[in-house]
């Protein structure tokens, strides 16, 4: 039975754990891990930034661990695939070592890097901070963190970073990396476009009526937030995910035309229906993730070969169901074993359906 | 001298204001004017929320007041110019008393109220909380006041709209009602629909994917925040300033298009001076207004005759630049005047060329 949750030291040695970039997340994972008790190294492109992680408390020491038993590469997008491979290509890791990224887009990278030890991540947690100086240890409580196994990802690894990124107090949600893709281009990707494209055509204006920025009020101010972080991560992030950006965004023009005609046709109606929808929506937005109150442990018979562990997790993933806990416990012959998930007692139903039509056989009962 | 800038009660009398509407606008209006000494009467459609305002503390006493020497009409926009005719045909209203408004669209409402004693208005403040329950004494408080005289405003009562809006903490920017109309579309009309709309394209897309909303992180929220807020109100701003609002609209449109091919066509140097730009812009936002450190009192030597007021205060509003506060010196002759402004003085010189190039000529002294 592996038991990667238990983040408590081993036989008195700290567990150890590598961070590679030491800015806004790097580091905060860093402060995270360090805080519950793990042994931290972390190195960084700037080695000034290196040795301010280490003075910030963010790492022990500076460099690389081959005895990592996780490493997190929170380098900007671009960089992700040929770190990751560095890192897996250290010699005389363990073998059962994983390691994970936390960057915005997906699937370029986990196509790239098909290692069975890489899972994809991206914590959906951010600052207005940039940088180190906005790490923070408790980053992550509550937020939801994104992994994208696939077919070829190994189960130890993931049940390993699952139980790591759960231990810092995000609640995992698993993806299909196209689907990742595909959904933060909607609720990321595109929102940041379009609050920097607003905030130009409000500039532009300004040109000619300095009085322009002078009422921008609350409203205009949230909506252009986003727009003054910092520009440099979105080429990268825009080029990688092209695809699903400009579709999203294709949605968004179609939309946008619709209400242009709407307001030139004078359509009350069809306006206050459009805008109830929205505020609907926008009220119903759950809160950050809030772990659940009852949950459900479902131990899922399953076939040992690969691709068994991503079906399962992003069938919950696709239903927006987080995996609170996940081990594997194989049988003793080796060709079958048994997923055990923990999940929100509400959503078990649901996803016991789900994998159900997907020719599995879970079985549920209530925890606690 | 004309000095509507006092106000202190006058030889013991508390003056009086009236407010039709008291909801979150109005509200605030009544305790700000009432903490301050004023006398307010007010009404609603509503019997129920008058009471509700009078035990709030909003307003004195429920009903017209017809001595009333300033009535804001803060209803919804499309029933401004009935309740504000309203205002100024009740019997026994003293000369000069002045009625102004707080709607969202101003063209429409100034054309169909000419009358010299109603000054429209827009204070550019708000609050998540609706209606009287978030009304506060304090809501406009650095907050910029639009207001938008014409070639027929009334100088007398443009300066005492400016001088009690002034006296509640609110910078005055004077405006035509066209350039008001053009600049809120860009600032507020056009980022809430846009919002609305990203809201509702996230959502549909949620339909088919759980997980989506579960992904909207701290931008998203930003930018849809104002979605939120009540459906009702916008349909009548909309279809009242529809034609500034689809000329900002297609701005918008236009702009999404021209991001949407330089992500298809991965350029990233293009996306960079984009985003570089709007981050830019967007950290260079004006925080609320500030009351100026120095002040420059400018003298105008006017001829006493419609439309001077509402040019020269509009060229100020057009440069973006506040009346601290105006006072109109009468002439004994009575064919000539002098217009006081007090004004920032950074922005004392660029006014006055301004008002140079029309004709006038300014005199400048330092305050303080």
């Amino acid at each position: 039975m592996t038991s990667p949750g238990d983040t408590s030291s081993r036989g008195g040695r700290p567990r150890r754990a590598a961070v590679v970039g030491a800015g806004l997340i790097g580091g905060s994972i860093g402060l995270a891990l360090r805080s519950r008790g793990w042994h931290v190294t972390g190195r960084d492109r700037d080695p000034d930034v290196a040795e301010a992680a280490k003075a910030a408390g963010a790492i022990d020491a500076v460099g690389e661990d081959p005895e990592a038993e996780i490493t997190f590469v929170a380098t900007p997008v671009g960089a992700v695939a040929e770190e990751t491979r560095r890192v897996l290509a250290q010699p005389g890791r363990p073998k059962d070592a994983a390691v994970t990224d936390v960057g915005g887009v997906k699937g370029p990278v986990v196509a790239a890097v098909p290692d069975p030890h890489f899972v994809g991540g991206h914590p959906m947690a951010g600052s207005e901070q940039v940088g180190l100086r906005g790490a923070d240890p408790e980053l992550f409580a509550g937020a939801t963190w994104v992994l994208t196994p696939t077919a070829s990802t190994d189960a130890g690894a993931f049940a390993r970073v699952q139980a790591v990124v759960g231990s810092l107090g995000a609640e995992v949600l698993s993806l299909s990396p196209v689907q990742h893709d595909a959904l933060v281009a909607v609720v990321s990707h595109v929102p940041h476009l379009a609050a920097a494209t607003l905030m130009n055509v409000a500039d532009r204006r300004a040109e000619q009526h300095a009085a322009l920025l002078r009422l921008a009020a609350g409203g205009f101010r949230d909506m252009t937030r986003v727009a003054a972080g910092q520009p440099g991560i979105w080429p990268d992030v825009c080029v990688e995910n092209a695809p699903a950006i400009v579709a999203a965004l294709d949605d968004l023009l179609q939309a946008l035309g619709d209400i242009r005609r709407v307001v030139a046709a004078g359509d009350r109606a069809e306006l206050l229906a459009s805008l109830s929808q929205a505020a609907l929506a926008r009220r119903s937005l759950p809160a950050r993730a809030v772990r659940p109150e009852r949950l459900t442990e479902m131990r899922v018979p399953v076939p040992d070969r690969p691709g068994v562990l991503s079906e399962i997790t992003t069938t919950a993933g696709d239903l927006g169901v987080n995996i609170s806990d996940l081990e594997i416990a194989h049988s003793a012959e080796g060709q079958r074993g048994v997923l055990v998930l923990v999940v929100d007692a509400e959503a078990a139903d649901t996803l016991a359906a789900a994998l159900g039509r997907r020719g599995y056989r879970p079985t549920s009962r209530p925890l606690q």
